[in-house]
């Protein structure tokens, strides 16, 4: 396959958000010295994007009070892999405030497309928060930072079940609309199939074929990687997912783990996709986050251990 | 889309192999009344067609010690769903013979594509297997019985690694010329990824159009629905699944999970397929199972709840 513009090949990017959908679900807080030795394996690893946190209130999610101090540390003192690209994810104006301030290098925002999911997340319905989301990455975008933005619940909610596709494209259409190029579809509640997956992103493909596409899947019901390599098959070029599988939004009903990035990793080089990434260093990292947790975490690859570059063991 | 020959929608057959792929890597043995319960609730849930057990000797894999006295005790007191197909694994000719005396409806039987798993095993390399397993499968057909024959680490080998498919297509062209219809992919290792799964069984179906395809995927790696998929893509017909995600031959490196039954279910509902199944009674089931092991299972519908037929919650 081909390189993509990122100079990755076809498999696209790697987007590492267990830093922050990861950990937000989490009981036990992490130290720093802990979390700066995550995220310098996944620096070694050579994962494309590290999302460090989310801008919201301390109190509403304590393990991301120290989103802040994360991104001015690491425009302090430099990343040890210069390609990566640190990104945050911010829900309103002062969170987008605090991020510029701070050094944030990728904006990620969003809008979820259940009316039920909207309200209890951000206490807007969609159309506004619609709105304001588009004014923030307009802001974002105009001091030279790039931009993602989301439409959640894009596949199905918790609340709401079944979300017409017109829905999210009616979103779609808007951020289109607004110059916005980069649009990521989160499955938050894991109602995600393939034959759907499929469907919609070629339905955004049909509306703006250089819409840079990315998904972001949970495996609540076993077709985390099925929904991946669906969108993979629809042109999808960016994949959020979390270390160990961990994760879950706390404000949709049955929380459960993304994606496992080492999983999808090893599926992709198993397709000959992303032979680049330090794969045993995924592992490694797996391994910690299951020690500090003090269980078996959702990813399977750590488990089973790699068969990328397997060596017969005849006898 | 259109119904099968069996009367079942697209979404083909399912073949709940639990008793014997799940519980033969098990410590705990099953009490008789116990496994009656599971096989009660299979019979209820409507799958088509149930792996009673497999004939080896009761010292090899105790937990297979009642398989010839489930059998007799079906054929004493007939069936509650008469339209399930009780079957059984074979392994050799004795066990043929068990198997016939008993009254096993479907035999499955079949051959490793990996010469290492094939001794390991079996004893013989993979030649001696496919002629004696074709002169069972012969002996079974001439008395009017059902017969399944498979290629097991059909994707790949735990201790060989790669599979040319040429090894895989050689067995598969010796079932056809014995005029054998009924093959099943076995991902005894689970190394199966999508893209592979899919040109396989197209090559088989090259050789065949009327090939009768089954599969039985392994979840070790997360690819077992991904698989499921794929080969639901390639008109494989009949799904071997395991209730709770249970299992793994004890003869492979890294026993992992088959592809869990009321996941695969779960994932047919919500694409539309076999609705006539009841997958409650398989959730319950599941639950029942995990009690029995005390530990969580593989499968995940269980804890999360289905979402087929979901009822919106607002508020």
């Amino acid at each position: 396959m081909e390189a993509d513009s990122r100079g990755t090949a076809a498999g696209g990017i790697i987007h590492e958000v267990g830093l922050r959908d990861g950990l937000q679900v989490e009981k036990a807080s992490v130290p720093w010295e802990e979390k700066l030795s995550w995220i310098d394996a996944l620096m070694d690893s050579g994962v494309d994007i590290i999302q460090l946190g989310s801008f919201v209130h301390p109190e509403k999610v304590p393990q991301m009070a120290d989103t802040d101090r994360l991104f001015s540390h690491f425009q302090q003192h430099g990343k040890k892999n210069g390609r990566v690209v640190l990104s945050g994810l911010v829900l309103n104006e002062k969170g987008l405030d605090r991020g510029l301030a701070c050094g944030v290098e990728l904006f990620c925002m969003g809008v979820s497309a259940s009316e039920t999911h909207s309200r209890k997340n951000t206490g807007m319905g969609t159309a506004e928060a619609c709105e304001r989301i588009i004014a923030m990455a307009k802001k974002a975008t105009a001091t030279g930072k790039q931009v993602q933005v989301s439409v959640q619940s894009a596949f199905g909610c918790g609340f709401e079940g079944e979300i017409p596709s017109e829905r999210v494209l009616g979103i779609v259409k808007r951020y289109l609309e607004a110059g916005l190029r980069q649009i990521s579809l989160a499955d938050t509640a894991g109602h995600a199939q393939p034959f759907q997956v499929e469907a919609l992103y070629e339905q955004i493909r049909g509306l703006e074929p250089e819409t840079q596409l990315a998904c972001h899947f949970h495996n609540t019901y076993g077709l985390g990687l099925a929904n991946c390599i669906a969108a993979l098959r629809s042109g999808v070029r960016s994949f959020e997912v979390a270390f160990g599988g961990l994760g879950g939004c706390p404000f949709t009903k049955v929380p459960a783990g993304n994606v496992s990035t080492e999983d999808l990793v090893h599926t992709w080089q198993r397709l000959g996709l992303r032979r680049d990434i330090r794969l045993d260093r995924l592992l490694e990292l797996s391994r910690q986050l299951a020690t500090f947790f003090n269980r078996g975490l959702p990813g399977l690859v750590s488990r089973a251990g790699s068969i990328v570059d397997f060596k017969p063991k005849i006898n």
